[in-house]
């Protein structure tokens, strides 16, 4: 009974078929009618203009929407739970030529404005120092929390203010969406670039990268090549992302994933680290009670010497929920 | 009609089933079975013990190779007409960092022994001058052409001589092995690393960079993830690659182009800008023949303006390759 | 009267001869003579084998060093106030390619082995985070203050505890050794290398990128190259090092500057942030007394809002440190 | 009787004095008054309005100049003999991360309009080509040619003509404005930044990095300080290229140098590889009769098995001059 993560989970069967249809004779690379499709549909999906860029993973997403918006002179503002500054191996700065993340604090590994502003108020505007030109947010962050529209919008502004451009991590975009219950515009309010994740909720292997500033796209375009990341048979992934837009499937797996979480954050209500927003559950568990767990058959990571983080899936399995709920009641 | 390109020809059946099959719980990026079972498959298709990476494109594998192989104030001896010098947007000066390719000349595209010491006399050994520290060729090359053991070996022996390591870019690598006859370790003796491919072969998206110099594959671990290219899952790659190597899939799919391509090759002797030894097909055609071929229904690109290139696939519609045959023989 | 800093210190009457006399014709860059005698120079002065690269300034010492021992995907831990974090534009990354540093906190700027011990005991081993492949401590530290020959001692033994290269910025090596009243080598025991500062000591363009492990030089002697850095009248970078090395004329001019320190710090013992080891004071300045101070003549920065930084050089004038003291006693 | 180089000559008088002078107390970096005096004193000499960074090395002034031009997907057209090309250990790559150097041929090591207008018809306006942005040309070239007025314009216009920038590599641009005896700016026409030597013709360690292109400039500023290039007493070397632009010294200086080869090419009309216009002598000459010439003190560079190169300088010794040229006559 698996809770490790939601990044390994099964590929949803519309996908697979989505992807069966599309092995009919094509234009190689993103010249096919699939990944020309891919614009339209998801600029009705934000009800604004996008161009959007399929790439292999969250890492090479993040990476080239923040080389097209910094310089290699140039910084990014982040958590310091960022994904893009522990979990990366460095790729930002492989992508953007050696700029520096700069690392803000804030509960729950979300910035506030107040974080962007003190992390400015520490840079001289002179040639001896990394200036930033963007922020990185997370929705939903690393702990699973959610920025409201009004939380991402004012961070948006904050980021504006200074003259940065905003990228909205999204590899859980669909399951932040789904907990708050807003247009998805609004989830990425102001944002240049999103990394609109499909792997983690039900996909194989497309991430959708998705610019509302089309001047950024030509760049990335050149670099998703340079990065070996334009597949001559792009339109298996343009068929993931078209399949996962269409009827509102990635909305429907991402509620199940946030269902599952929710269930056992219901049982663990005094155990909960963050707030359970989206589909990921840390709980205090001692050493003792880990292993317990793991002894009736649960996988999930260890998360330092006295939590656990559980992750849910568009799939997870409802009895396995169940009996992991009823586990942790036990306790 | 499609002659256009191998790389965007249908996906094997077997590579469907073997992802459908994929689809079970397995642990993220490369720590599943069918990932870790890929070291032993190739060490036995090629007698020798390696190292496998599954990445998704051609210019991944044959970046990360380099990269890995050559430090960034070093150089990479190749063909002017090689791939990673026209073809990639500069993708190997990404991922070393800015070592140079330094060109040379020879017949078919392909390397000899005395162009590879022809360059290396040019250069002082001094730190003014790039200093390379691997040579790479491509079999078969970028004009279908392939190199014989013989020749593999002694161009491997020249770099050696120089202390250079060899890459052997194979995109058409099992095009190469089927014209041979030989074994494969024949086909790419003394390399360091080989780009396996598999997309123009039947894939979807996984190409395997095998490391013979095993030292190598560590420092093509991390790099692999910090360019965003280690899938989280991974598996559906590894599938595609234990697929292609199974009962001898991949020299099935490669004798079926290489015979379409032979078949084609004999209606145009008299226009055959080189010998046709895998599945491309370069003749001289001019404008108004091309038009005429075209206005039947086959598609195939320019090369230049007095010829074209035709390219048969695992999947070439044997009534199409006869009638493109015909076609040409009535010009 | 000027205490903004010693980086812009007239050069010292010894060094203009040096690099006079060094006007004959020599081979250009560093196959002169002077250049060719540096090894052997600083191998006695530090009492053991070294290879010595000029460079024009500390932040291309330091960053030829770290790139010299770091890859592209790995990192450094430093503190989080060092020089190379906060002033040098991100050179550290342009040098090593996107190598990461990793911030370490610590009282008066410096890294203790506990500290580094905390940076390497958040890493996981694996692919998705940054590696750590070297140390940097800066002797006198940012704040003025040195590590005793037993701390560099322990601080060096943590670092290759955990497989880490020691590089030790030395732009104030003369201070910190002319304070700690110890040899050299003990000022900076296990560095694999040593940025040896000259420019803010009486130098003009000239600082020695001392390597005591050897293997590293030859790779900086290319990335020195290909980072235009190596000069082609290389002899009078030489010359520089040389009349600093000679006679002891850089502790002499080291001992100048800390002791005019001192007596600024024996003005304002109740005032002191840091204690004053090297030539740096750093002292609690309300915004009206530095206006007092401005106002009878003195320059100097401010250290945020409440308090200065003032800094004395080899040729502070004796009249205007006693000027300030008093000037300081009396606000 | 040194004939090796100009790069290891001698630094003129008025120099050394222009930099003692400039040993007064300043504020560091380039905030100097000498600094802050280049824009206006070569704004004067170019005739138009341009912003002056000192740089230490031609190799610097070149690749900051090509960072700030072209993007790391990019390339720079340039002769097959550019030194950016054949003697600078790649650091163009290094400082633009990764562009490409696209080679084009041309007598004398110059590029005319047709070989620029080659170059680019052989480039598909599409992501998998690098897509040059610059072009860079060598005045006087390095076979000591000089573009005429007329040939600079011409190349300027074909560089434009594709959206170009054009870069002049000036390490010996004092030689071909003496040479051609036309208005400085007539020998850069068009050019968006000038690398204007000085170290060759007479400097210590101060080359200029001339953007006539102000927008580019700022970017420069950033990447010098990033390459490790802003050195804290910039003041010595703004001091020198003052000087040198004083009462025409550099002229004076460069006339001397090419008149005296001048001098050894009527000494060697039918031994010329090339016309000799600036301050390089290219002359057929025999193994044995270069031993011959050695044998009578003469040092200088092979140039090949059967050529040897001769340059002269600011202050070869007149007497020197024509006992080469008596010796070379006599062979």
């Amino acid at each position: 009974m698996q809770f490790l993560s939601d990044n390994a989970a099964a590929v949803h069967p519309k996908l697979w078929e989505a992807m069966r249809a599309a092995d009919a004779p094509q234009p190689p690379y993103d010249n096919d009618g699939l990944s020309l499709a891919l614009d339209a549909v998801f600029a009705d999906l934000f009800g604004r203009p996008c161009t959007v860029l399929w790439v292999a993973t969250g890492t090479a997403a993040n990476s080239l929407a923040l080389a097209s918006m910094v310089p290699p002179h140039g910084g990014v503002i982040c958590h310091r739970e960022a994904h893009i500054e522990t979990d990366e191996c460095g790729a930002p700065g492989f992508y953007t030529h050696g700029a520096k993340l700069l690392l803000a604090d804030g509960e729950g590994a979300k910035l506030s404005p107040a974080a962007i502003d003190a992390v400015m108020a520490g840079i001289r505007k002179d040639v001896h120092q990394v200036q930033p030109q963007a922020v990185s947010v997370t929705q939903a962050s690393e702990y699973g929390r959610c920025y409201s529209p009004a939380e991402m919008a004012s961070v948006a502004a904050a980021a504006h203010a200074h003259g940065l451009a905003l990228l909205v991590d999204g590899a859980r975009f669909a399951n932040a969406v789904a907990f708050l219950g807003c247009e998805p515009w609004q989830a990425c309010e102001g944002a240049a670039a999103l990394s609109f994740g499909c792997v983690k909720n039900g996909g194989m292997s497309a991430e959708a990268l998705i610019f509302f500033d089309e001047g950024l796209a030509d760049l990335a375009r050149l670099r998703r090549k340079r990065a070996g990341h334009l597949q001559s048979k792009g339109r298996f992934l343009a068929a993931q992302l078209l399949a996962m837009a269409e009827d509102g499937l990635w909305l429907e797996n991402a509620r199940a994933a946030n269902a599952a979480a929710a269930e056992l954050a219901g049982a663990a209500a005094d155990r909960l680290l963050h707030p359970v927003e989206a589909n990921e559950v840390f709980l205090k568990l001692s050493s003792a009670e880990r292993e317990a767990l793991r002894g009736q058959g649960f996988s999930f990571y260890d998360w330092g010497p006295d939590a656990a983080r559980l992750v849910t899936a568009w799939n997870s399995d409802p009895a396995h929920v169940a009996k992991l709920a009823s586990a942790i009641r036990q306790l």
